[in-house]
C-alpha cells in the first residue's frame, strides 16, 4: 500500500501502536472471560476496571458510571431509548437537525411509532437554534439529545446550556459525544448531562467498542439483555481486549489534549492555505466555536466526489459528509440544514486531522489541491460563467 | 502467569494464532473506515467480504445471508426483535427453558410487555419437550426460538424438526447457534433454519463479534440503526479487524471439523475417568446427542462453586453453569430445568474441550480431581452418610 496522507480522523482513526500493544497480551494468552470463576478468567475483570477508569478520567466521570458497549451507535440507541422507557408516560422528544444517523434514525423510527419529535434546526454557521429549542420543550418532553460536536463541520454545541435547559423542564439530557471525545475537554460534571455516547475508534483506539456515561442517579435500562456484564447494564461477553485498548487510547488522548494547538495550527494552515489559493470556497460550521481538528470546506462549482477522486490519485483520504452515509447521491444533511447553496454543499470536503499529522502532508494538499479544482472546474456545467445562465 | 489447563471452552476461547496474524494488519496499517469513499478505506470492504463468504461458507449459507454483529447478545436481540417486528399482529412466541440469558431475557422482558410465552421444557436427559411444543404452538405464533445446542450440557436439539413444526404453523425460526458453530455441522439450508445467531469468539475467534444468519426472503427490521453499514441491516462502523479475524477463524473452524473425534476422545477419556474414579457422580445431558466437546458432571453433595475454586489452585479452569450468569448463588437453570436432584445440580462442573487440549491436560484432571472431590466430601454437611437424615 502506498504511503497515505490520512486527513479523514473523524471517520475513524489509526490505532496508536501504544494501544495495540496493551490489547495483544488479550488475544492468544490472557484470552480468558472476565465473568469466569476461575482467576485466569477473572483476573482480567481488574484489566477492565483499569479501563474503565482511564475512559471516566477523560471525561471526568466516576469509573461506574461508564459502561462499555460495541461503540458508538450502540451507546446512542442505548441512551434513547432507556430514557424514553424510563418515562415512558412522556411522548416528546427533541433532539437537532444535525445529529449523525445513528440518532437521527432512532428519532425517525420513534416518530413512526408516535413520539412527538422536534428537530431543532442551526443557522448558516451551523450553530444550535436555541429560541426554538426554548420554545418547543415542554413538561412532557422525556429527552433532549444534542451531538456535544458536529462530525461533519466540527461545530461545537452548547451542551451545558442545553442541558440545564431541559433539566428546568424534567427532561433527561443525552449528547453524543463521538466527535467531541479527546478533541476538546468533554467534562460530563461540569457541563452536567446525564448521558454521553463515545467511541473507541475516532481517539486512536480499536473499532467495535464504545461506552456510555450514565450520571449516577439517572433512570437506565438496558438495550442489550442477556448475561450479568457491566453490573446487568450490558450484557454480552466483555470484550477485553478491546476494553483495555480504549482504556489506553483515553489515557493517551488526555495527555494529548495539551497538544490541541498544535493540530489545530495544522487545520488552519490547510484551511487558509487552500481558501486563499483557489477562488469559489467557502467555509462550513461556526469556526468561533469548533474541533481543533476539523476543516469543512466548500469548493463550488464543482462535486465533492470528483475532489475525492482525485485526491485519492495522489493518496490523500478526505470525505464529504459521514462515512456512514456514503454512497448515497444526496449532499448532506448538515449542510442541507445550514442552507449551504447547492452549488456549494455539492462540492464540500471535509479534512479531519489527527495527532499523527505533518506540515508536510498539509503541505502536500496545499500543493495538489489547486490543480484538482482547476481540472474540475473546467469540466463542470456549474462552472461560475455559465451558472447564471442555469440558474 | 502460571500455565494454565484451559477446559473451559463454551465460556471463550484463546484467538487462534493464524487469527491474530490476519487481523494485525487492519489495526494500525489498513486502518481505513470501510464505508469511506477513498481507497485507503473502501479496499477494507473487500476483506470484510473474504470474511463473510467464509462465515457462510462454515454455515453452508449465501454470503449476502450473513450480517456481522458485536457478538451473540446482539444476534440474538436482532433476530427475536426482527421477526416479532415483522408480524406485529402475532401476540405469541415460543423458547425453550433452557436457553442462553440472552434469549431467555428478552423473552422475560416481552412476556412482561402483553407476549403470551412458552418456554418448553426439556426432560432429565435435557431433551426438548417435542410434544409439548406441538400442542403449544399455533397460527398466532410469531417466532420459536430454540438453541441449536445447549451451553451447558451440550445437548443438541433437534432443530430441522422443530424449524420444520414453526413453519407449518406460520411461524419464523431462529435458532441460537452460538455453541453448536464449529463444534458441529451447523448446515442452515439442510434444517432449514430462518434466523441463526452465532458468536467469534467461541471459535477462536475475536470477542465483541459475532453474526446472525439471515435466510433469503426472511421479513427483517434491523435492530441497530443508523449508518448504511451491512446493507442497512446493522448500523455502526465497521469493525473491520474483528470481522477479517473471525473470518480466519470460521475457515480453521471448517478445516477442523473433521478432527472433532479427536475432541471427543478427549471428552470422553476425562468424563469415563472421572465417572469410575469417583463415588456419586452423573453425567448431565444427552450422552448420544451431544457436542463433541462439552461433559456436564455433577459430583454429588458437595459445591460447584468449591470445586472450581480447588481446581483453580491447579491452574484448571472449568465451569458451574455460563459464565454469563456466575456470581448467581442458585443452581443452573439449565440443571433445574432437567430436574437434577439438588444434592448433584449444586456440584455440577462444566468441562469444555478445544483443539488445543492434550491427553496430559485430561491425565491431570484425573489425577486432582479425586483429591478434591475426597476433601471437599469430608467437609459436606450434605455427605452421603448424612444426606438421608437430613432428607
Amino acid at each position: 500500500m502506498k504511503d497515505v496522507i490520512y486527513f479523514d480522523n473523524n471517520a475513524t482513526t489509526r490505532i496508536a501502536p501504544e494501544v495495540l500493544e496493551e490489547m495483544l497480551p488479550y488475544f492468544c494468552e490472557k484470552y480468558g472471560n472476565a465473568s469466569s470463576m476461575h482467576t485466569f478468567g477473572g483476573s482480567n475483570k481488574r484489566a477492565i476496571e483499569k479501563a474503565r477508569a482511564n475512559v471516566a478520567s477523560l471525561i471526568n466521570a466516576d469509573p461506574q458510571e461508564v459502561i462499555f458497549t460495541s461503540g458508538g451507535t450502540e451507546s446512542d440507541s442505548t441512551a434513547i431509548y432507556s430514557s424514553i422507557n424510563s418515562y415512558p408516560n412522556k411522548k416528546h422528544i427533541i433532539t437537532s437537525a444535525v445529529e449523525h444517523p445513528a440518532v437521527l434514525e432512532v428519532f425517525k423510527k420513534l416518530a413512526s411509532q408516535g413520539y412527538k419529535v422536534d428537530f431543532i434546526g442551526v443557522d448558516t454557521n451551523g450553530r444550535f437554534d436555541m429560541e426554538s429549542f426554548k420554545k418547543l420543550i415542554d413538561d412532557n418532553t422525556a429527552l433532549v439529545s444534542v451531538m456535544w460536536a458536529n462530525s461533519e463541520t466540527g461545530t461545537i454545541f452548547p451542551v451545558k446550556e442545553i442541558a440545564k435547559i431541559a433539566h428546568a423542564r424534567g427532561a433527561l439530557f443525552h449528547t453524543d459525544g463521538v466527535q467531541a471525545l479527546g478533541k476538546i475537554i468533554t467534562d460530563v460534571k461540569e457541563t452536567d448531562v446525564d448521558l454521553m455516547s463515545f467511541s473507541s475508534h475516532k481517539i486512536n483506539g480499536p473499532k467495535g467498542m464504545g461506552g456510555l456515561y450514565i450520571k449516577t442517579g439517572t433512570r437506565f435500562l438496558p438495550f442489550m439483555v442477556g448475561g450479568h456484564q457491566e453490573r446487568l447494564r450490558r450484557a454480552g461477553t466483555e470484550n477485553v481486549p478491546s476494553i483495555v485498548g480504549f482504556g489506553k487510547a483515553a489515557l493517551l488522548a488526555k495527555e494529548h489534549l495539551k497538544d490541541t494547538g498544535k493540530i489545530a495550527a495544522l487545520r488552519d494552515a490547510l484551511e487558509q492555505g487552500l481558501t486563499s489559493s483557489i477562488e469559489n470556497t467557502k467555509v462550513n460550521g461556526d469556526t468561533q466555536n469548533r474541533l481543533p481538528n476539523t476543516a469543512n470546506i466548500s469548493f463550488g462549482y464543482i462535486e465533492g466526489e470528483s475532489i475525492l477522486m482525485m485526491l485519492d490519485e495522489y493518496g490523500i483520504c478526505a470525505s464529504s459528509g459521514s462515512a456512514c452515509t456514503s454512497g448515497s447521491l444526496e449532499p448532506s444533511h448538515v449542510l442541507r440544514a445550514m442552507q449551504v447553496p447547492f452549488q456549494f454543499a455539492h462540492g464540500s470536503i471535509r479534512f479531519s486531522l489527527s495527532r499523527y499529522n505533518t506540515i508536510e502532508e498539509v503541505n502536500k494538499v496545499l500543493e495538489v489541491m489547486p490543480k484538482i479544482v482547476s481540472r474540475l472546474r473546467a469540466l463542470s456545467p456549474f462552472n461560475p460563467s455559465t451558472f447564471s445562465a442555469v440558474k
